[in-house]
Formats: structure tokens, C-alpha cells, sequence
């Protein structure tokens, strides 16, 4: 019935967290070693299998080594890999935050099915997906799932980039979480939506989003990767088997001080 | 720092439970007592106290007996009685539903505000106050705090006066969980949105639910009352510190197939 919850009886279940060599990955990969799971890392080193994500290359490398590492049944998978759209170049920040975490969840799916009572996989996007402004054509691109034009985009810059991969990225969990293959399947999808953490992905420039204007911080102490990490452990567990398709912010109130309403 | 989570050392902490006796209620109450939590239940009869909170004196009653009982101090208030919009009148469903949570939370605010280490607020509303047709006079009233007047207005049914409630808690949470009040004050306050759950407010009409068209079930199983207790347990923890007037869908998908894009 229910997606994976460790410890319990039995051989450890298996995820895979991306992007577990720093920051929410790395947190949610000792969180999920802490609750008695077997955890394969993804990222560029330091991980059970190192790919580059924003390729097609190192997408297939990473699904083949992790067919033979988890014998072809996996009961969870979290998409943390990413980069941040202030230090880096739109193409980038499209190919592995959109289609690279599109793909990681994808191209999994086939080993979650296996699972037997069920799997989850969580995309962590950003609360960026829903307070800052998406480019529309690089959603639709996005969207669309072809990469090329996504990338080919006018973009203004790495932060519009950002914004619009992961609002896109909340968008496609939606879309994918209540077909057959996911929910029909006994593998639920959901989102995360941090805001403001202190991880190696932004902490260089702490300060200046610290000072950025119009972006409200109602809880002064900024987030911690453990506290995703913790988020992430919940939608992972067997109790939360009637969350799908959900896209859980947690932000320290910044999108419910720009959003007092949901729906208008 | 954080809220409270149960078990830990030292004395006990305390929650209060509104609609303790059914449902969502009484699934929390269990869930929080095993998880060491001190309870007080509020609801019509079977709690520590009986109160109609759908009027100005059992709110107030409500308040001075959890004075006496509770010492002062409360760490966690988890506001959930409400009747269904389906078989009761649009007066009760806004005086109860809105008007009722709204008090508790506020009416307990000062005790939370006593709590040393912080505390939590959950409100319980509905998927409705995302997936159903408000009334666009009866939330402004509501929003304003002018019980007398959301009463007044020329409700459609209690379904629209259910969504329109339901939609106006999680407008109130949002604005209130990031003033000085609340985070300022290290007491976070969120709310749940739960979809298809099976509990004494809706067994009786389940099968009118279940055939009822545009109101898509992707997850076939509808939700079970301690599916949503565990989510509100995780949101009173420690651990979710950082999620701050977030609300958590907890729907099998219902609101993802009807809106898979949060923000367009």
C-alpha cells in the first residue's frame, strides 16, 4: 500500500538521493541512514555513483549503475541535485535543476514499480518556484520537455532560470504524481519547496540575499539542510501515503507573507 | 527554539485537541498520546472540555477552563472541529468551521506565548478551500473578522459556505503565523488541507462523495484519519521549525489534478 519507512523488519530499503555530497543531499542521505535505510549517492564525487546530471550521458550512466548497485528495485528516490541560478549560467541551472532532476525521477521510475508495497520519490525544488517571476516561455519549454528550446530561451538571468526550472519541476510532479504510472502504481510523487537554507549552494552570497529587498523573512533564522531533510524522511514514510502530488513549502513564512492567499 | 515534540524528557507537554471525541480530532488525540504528548480534549462531550464553539460563550468558557487545566501554558493547539457544509446550514458551518478555529488559536495564543522552547499551531481546513468556489462577499467578512456579517450573507449552500470557511482559515493563518505575534513570538502556526478522508462527518454521505463529478480521486483510497494526525504530529515537532504558514495538502492528489500549476 505505502511508500518505504525505515528501520524495519527485514532487509534495509534502498534510496537514492542526488546531489548527496553537500547541502540537502547530503543532509537527507545521514537522515535516511539514521532511519535504517540503504542510501546510494549520486553526485560529481564523494558519491556512490558520480554523473553529471545536466547531461545525457551521465543521466544514462547514473540509471545503469544504479540498476546493477540496487538490483533493479529501489522504494525511494529524492532529486536534490542542483545548482544555484545566482553563480551560474541559465544553461546550466535548466539542464541539471529542471531536466536533470525530470530525468532522475523518470528514468527511476521502472526500479520503484519494483518495489514491493509501494515507493516515493520527492523532487525538491524551491520556494522560488512560487514567489519569484517564471519566464513563460522557458515554462512551456520546460514543460514541453524539450530541453534544447528550454535552453535556447532569451533568458534575463541565472535567478529567472532558476525560478522557472524549479517552478516547472513543481509543475511536472503534479502533471506526472496523479497518472497510473505514479499514483496507479503504488509510487507517490511529491515536492519540497525550501526557501532560504544555509547549504554550500548559497552560502558564498549569504549576505546579499540577506539584503535582498522584497523578500520577506519571517522567521530570522534562516533553514537548515536537516530540517528539509526531516520534511523529506516524513513524505518518504508509509504515514504519509495521502500526500500526492503535494508541494510542501517550508520557507520560514517568506511565500505566506507574499502569498496571504492561496487561491484568489 | 523550536515547537514541541513528544516523548522527551521532563514533564510532559501539553496540546489541546479541538473536536477531540470523531475524526480527525480523535485520531490526533491518540497519535499525540502515544507520542507522549499531554492532551486536552475539547469537543461537545467526551473531552476534558465540552464547549460549543460555534458561540461567543462556549469559545469563552472554552478558554478559562484550559486556563485552569492547563496551568497557563499550552505548546501545541490543533484546531480541529468543524461540521461538513453538506447536511448542516451555512450558519453553523461558518460560526464553527471559521469563526470557532479562529478563536481557539487566537483565544490560546497567550498560553502558547508561555511555552518555554516555542510552540505550534496546526488548523485543520479543508482541500476544499482550494479545489471549490468561494463566495467572494462571505470570505471578505470573514477575513475582516465580522462573524456577524459572514453569517448574514446570502450563502448558496453549506458546500459554498464550507469552502469559503475552510479558505478563510488558511487566509488567516497565513497572515497571521508571520507577525511578531506568532513567529515573532517562536510559535509557529500552519495549516493542513486534507481531501477524501473517512470519518463520522462523512461516512454517512460517502457514496454521494464518491460519485460526486469533477472532483478527481487519483489516489483511489480516501484518507484515513490517522494519515492526517501524523502529518499534524510532524508539523508540531521540532524538527518542522522552518515551516512557517505553509499548508500541507494531504488530498491522494485531488488538488494536483485540478490545479497542476500553483501559480500561473
Amino acid at each position: 500500500m505505502s511508500a518505504g519507512q525505515g528501520p524495519e523488519p527485514g532487509p534495509p530499503r534502498t534510496a537514492v538521493v542526488t546531489g548527496s555530497a553537500s547541502g540537502i543531499g547530503h543532509a537527507t542521505r545521514q537522515r535516511l541512514e539514521a532511519d535504517g535505510w540503504r542510501v546510494l549517492g549520486v553526485d560529481l564525487h564523494d558519491a556512490e555513483v558520480e554523473a553529471d546530471l545536466s547531461t545525457a550521458d551521465g543521466r544514462r550512466s547514473m540509471v545503469e549503475t544504479l540498476t546493477d548497485l540496487s538490483g533493479g528495485v529501489l522504494h525511494a528516490v529524492v532529486a536534490c541535485a542542483g545548482v544555484s541560478g545566482r553563480t551560474n549560467p541559465p544553461e546550466l541551472v535548466v539542464r541539471l535543476d529542471h531536466f536533470g532532476a525530470v530525468a532522475t525521477i523518470e528514468g527511476l521510475r521502472p526500479m520503484l514499480a519494483a518495489a514491493d508495497g509501494g515507493a516515493a520519490a520527492v523532487a525538491v525544488s524551491s520556494n522560488s518556484a512560487l514567489t519569484a517571476p517564471a519566464n513563460a516561455g522557458g515554462l512551456t519549454a520546460c514543460l514541453a520537455g524539450d530541453e534544447e528550446a528550454a535552453v535556447a530561451v532569451d533568458w534575463a538571468s541565472g535567478v529567472e532560470a532558476y525560478a522557472t526550472a524549479k517552478r516547472a519541476l513543481v509543475g511536472w510532479v503534479r502533471r506526472r504524481a496523479v497518472t497510473p504510472e505514479w499514483v496507479g502504481s503504488d509510487i507517490r510523487l511529491n515536492a519540497v519547496a525550501p526557501g532560504l537554507i544555509v547549504t554550500p549552494l548559497n552560502e558564498a552570497d549569504l549576505d546579499t540575499i540577506l539584503a535582498t529587498p522584497g523578500y520577506p523573512r519571517p522567521s530570522e533564522v534562516p533553514g537548515r539542510p536537516e530540517e528539509v531533510a526531516g520534511l523529506i524522511a516524513y513524505l518518504l514514510s508509509a504515514e504519509a501515503r495521502y500526500l500526492v502530488g503535494s508541494c510542501v513549502v517550508i520557507d520560514g513564512g517568506t511565500d505566506a507573507a507574499i502569498h496571504p492567499d492561496l487561491r484568489v
